[in-house]
C-alpha cells in the first residue's frame, strides 16, 4: 500500500506517519519510485504499537525506540523485554537509590518468592516510595520504619499485583509467534497497567465517596 | 524558624525552597525584617507534600498549585479532592473521548456499583484504554467488542482495585483532623498508586521469569 492509504489504515495523519518514518519509529518500505515506496501489514502493525507507546504509555520517542528495539531483536527474552518497557515507562525517582529503603524492599520481594532482575527500575520506584512516605512522617502516612510495617503496608497492594499476573497469564492464548507474543506483552504491560491505575483511581473516588460523601457535587452512577 | 532551617528540616536545598515561595507552592512566612521570615511546622509538612505531589506524582507546578489549592479549602470534600489530584495526575488521553468506549466504561462500573464523579478523568483514561484495545485488533491484543469481553477483560483489575480501596480505608486510623486527613488521602493516592505499579511490575516480570524464563542474564532473587 502507498504512504496515503497506511495513513488511513493506522488512523494517523499523513505527516504523523512521515515523521515516525524520519525518526526511525517505522521501518522503511520498499522503494519503487524517487520519494515512493510499498509498505505492508507490518507497517500497520508497528503504526499501532507506537502509538499506544507514546500515547497511552506516555513515553518519549527515544524510549519508544529503545522498546521497540528490544521487540525487534529475537535474542531478547520476555523478561528482558518487560524489564525495557518498564525502564521507558518510569520516571525517574530522586529518592530511589537510597540503600536502606533498597533494602527493605529487597527483603519483602525475598519474602513474596519474587525473582526479579536486580536492575529492575521498579525495585527502585517502590524504593523511592517507601523513602517518601519515611520523610512524611507517621502524622502523614502510615509508617514504614519496620519490616512488619513494610509488610503490613505493601501485602494487600502485592496480593493484588500477584493475581493480576497470575490471570494474565492464564488468560493468554497459547501458540502465539514471538511477534504476536511480544506485541501482546508490550501492549498488555502498557495499557493494562494504565487501566488498573484508572481502576484504582475510580474505586478510591467510590469508596472515598461512601465513607465522607459527595461534596457540593452530586455522584453520578457510572 | 528560618530559610535556613527550614531547608534542612525538609532536606531541600535552600535554593529550591525560595523557588517554592515564589511560585506560589509554599505560602510565605512571617515578615521579620527586610527579606527575612520565620517559618514552622506547617511549611515543613506543605514542602514534604508538594516533593510527594512533583517527585513522585511528576506532577507541574501548575498542577500541583491546583491540588495545594483543594486541600487548603475547608469546603473541599474527600472525594472531590481525589478528583482534583486525579486529575492532575492523570495524562491526556487523544482517545479518551469516543462515544462507543465512554458507554462501555460507566456500563461496567454501573454493574459494578461504582459511584464515580462523571467529569472523573479516570474515566476517560479507562475508555482511552478501551479504544487502543479495540484499535490494536485481536491479533495483538485481548477482544473488547462486546460488553462480557470487556467484563471478562476488567474484572480482575477492578476486583484487586476494589479489594484495595478496602483495606485502605480499613486501614485509615480514625479521629484524624481534616488536614491530617486531607494530607493522607493525596500522599496516599499519589503515593500508593506508585507502589502498586511498581509492584504490578514485579509481579509481571517475576510470573514472565517463570514462563519464559530470564533471557541472558540471571535473575537474582529479590
Amino acid at each position: 500500500m502507498r504512504l496515503s492509504e497506511l495513513s488511513r489504515a493506522a488512523g494517523l495523519p499523513r505527516a504523523t506517519v512521515r515523521w515516525y518514518l524520519r525518526v526511525g519509529l517505522l521501518h522503511p518500505g520498499t522503494p519503487t519510485a524517487a520519494n515512493q515506496a510499498r509498505y505492508d501489514e507490518t507497517h500497520v502493525r508497528r503504526l499501532r504499537l507506537v502509538r499506544v507507546l507514546l500515547e497511552v504509555g506516555g513515553m518519549s520517542v527515544d524510549a519508544a525506540r529503545r522498546v521497540l528495539a528490544a521487540v525487534d531483536r529475537a535474542d531478547v527474552s520476555v523478561g528482558e523485554l518487560l524489564a525495557v518497557a518498564h525502564r521507558a515507562l518510569s520516571t525517574t525517582s530522586p529518592r530511589g537509590d537510597r540503600p536502606e529503603e533498597l533494602a527493605a524492599v529487597d527483603r519483602f520481594l525475598t519474602d513474596r518468592g519474587w525473582q526479579v532482575r536486580p536492575d529492575s527500575p521498579a525495585r527502585r520506584d517502590l524504593a523511592a516510595v517507601l523513602a517518601a512516605l519515611r520523610d512524611l512522617g507517621p502524622d502523614s502516612a502510615p509508617p514504614v520504619d519496620t519490616p512488619a510495617a513494610v509488610d503490613r503496608l505493601l501485602t494487600p497492594y502485592a496480593a493484588a499485583a500477584e493475581r493480576i499476573a497470575r490471570s494474565e497469564i492464564r488468560n493468554a492464548p497459547a501458540g502465539l509467534t514471538r511477534e504476536q507474543l511480544v506485541e501482546r506483552v508490550i501492549a498488555g504491560s502498557v495499557l493494562m497497567e494504565r487501566a488498573l491505575t484508572a481502576l484504582r483511581r475510580l474505586a478510591h473516588e467510590h469508596h472515598a465517596i461512601q465513607r465522607y460523601g459527595a461534596g457540593r457535587d452530586a455522584p453520578a452512577a457510572g
